[in-house]
């Protein structure tokens, strides 16, 4: 039978969240990540991380957490009968950066691991994950960077894979009621293990590291240009979508939520202020007016 | 067969908007309502009235909608097979209030009129509507103000409603994440048709006219109080629980977006601005720790 080590997946993504901290308190120059430990009385707990009033970064999180049960809820196992009577685990980094500079994108990035188990059996197990920008300001270099990065990294996976987690992504980070996407998308997949778990392994590791290596430099090309308060207006507006998307439509949020999940690391994504303006249309032909067309799916990397 | 004029309905639901419009202007003295008039595709449209910057009021909207269609969604009927093949019209006046101060609290009333029809049957149709405030700072004096209100208007209709209808409110403006209710409540009904036509009319007319009587008089006591940027911060800081109540509980809410419905006059009670802080606590035993006290289930005239 195959034996799959869940604890070199947790240790792996324990060293990417430091990682990752590490890398944006360098690229933010200012700001400090501050730990809260918790623990969850069902089973597991967590290390959620935030940075407040950085240089660069007005509010980011980067959550670690782990939770365990020997049951999953009937409806976890209503369309999944395999998994009736299983132990579980679930684990995953997760992380929002909300930058001051409205020319910075506000972004996001995940990775996360479930395995059900039963002795005698083979575990059943998925890996999820992706990540994800949302300028407020509309420049076609910094999403070619962006995507480019995400496609170099799926580049040695297959050569669908960006193609198809781009998709998954766009599809994901739909606003409905607004008729368009969350930001530009970038990589989205779940349930992930039509793989062998070393190589499914190795490609969440590649999209996890690949995070900043995406983002940090549009962090550093952007941080220092100068705005004026329309431009931190038409953020903050934008901020309210962000909002919208993940209080109405994020699957995991809403799950988390519902399911008793920590209130406070989950809601880490929510903006640092935000606000919505009734009917807002902007000038005509300006910056502002151009980002909506990089609100739908594009192929940002033949265009 | 009983007819049932829709008719009357609809005129009084619009001279309450009216009504409403012209009171907060006149208690705001600067602001000023701008109407939007729109309409439906298919069937109906609406008038949304919004006021923003006045000198009490940062941002407050009072809609009135008529919505018709000549089939109920299966979402609708899979329910209620009565309702299957009637032609149906829904009306109603909503809207929220968010003022400057903190000291005032937000508030947020709602009148409802639903109707389905064909030819040779009795009508199917029920009332619902009710108001409710959310406050940022615990003055105990206004929250019995408010509830006596409540409990006056209701007193002609029955010894037991106001309690019901106050249990009600307590119950669906509940933020089961946050163990708390969003404000201190006030009066909720939904499928009112136990008693006649008329009489179910009469107290809507009640509910939909004792919303000044009960929401002015707090205006106008606290609006000239002054406040420093902390409760400012506290009250953007709540907000933030206004918007997760909003998207992620209110039925009215998701129901209007996931239906195709007007986003931006649904959205309208959204804050003009609102913020999020990982893991706030407020300063023990401060007005703002105070304020936890009063987002659970009270007896407010009794206390």
């Amino acid at each position: 039978m195959k034996q799959i080590n869940i604890e070199t997946v947790i240790s792996f993504f324990k060293q990417l969240q430091d990682d990752i901290c590490i890398q944006l308190e360098k690229a933010d120059g200012q700001g400090k990540f501050v730990e809260d430990a918790w623990l969850r009385e069902e089973g597991g707990g967590g290390r959620t991380r935030v940075l407040t009033d950085g240089a660069v970064i007005e509010q980011g999180g980067v959550n670690f957490s782990l939770v365990s049960g020997n049951k999953l809820p009937p409806s976890a196992t209503a369309h999944r009968p395999e998994l009736a009577g299983r132990t579980w685990q679930a684990c995953g980094v997760s992380l929002v950066i909300h930058p001051k500079n409205p020319f910075i994108p506000t972004s996001h990035a995940n990775v996360r691991f479930f395995i059900a188990e039963k002795a005698g059996e083979e575990p059943v197990w998925w890996f999820g994950g992706g990540f994800d920008l949302t300028p407020f300001y509309p420049f076609l270099d910094d999403i070619k960077h962006w995507h480019q990065t995400a496609h170099d990294l799926c580049a040695p996976f297959g050569e669908n894979v960006y193609q198809e987690h781009k998709a998954w992504c766009d599809d994901y980070f739909y606003l409905k009621h607004r008729n368009e996407t969350r930001g530009v998308g970038g990589l989205f997949f779940d349930d992930l293990n039509q793989w062998s778990f070393e190589q499914c392994f190795s490609y969440v590791k590649a999209v996890g590291n690949g995070f900043t290596d995406a983002y940090i430099p549009i962090m550093e090309k952007r941080k220092n240009t100068p705005f004026q308060d329309e431009h931190r207006q038409f953020q903050l507006y934008r901020r309210g979508r962000y909002v919208e998307f993940n209080l109405v439509f994020d699957r995991g949020t809403l799950f988390g939520l519902q399911s008793g999940g920590r209130t406070e690391s989950i809601l880490m994504s929510m903006p640092p202020l935000a606000r919505w303006e009734y009917n807002y249309q902007p000038i005509e032909d300006s910056d502002e007016a151009e980002l909506s067309q990089f609100l739908t799916p594009r192929e940002w990397l033949t265009e």
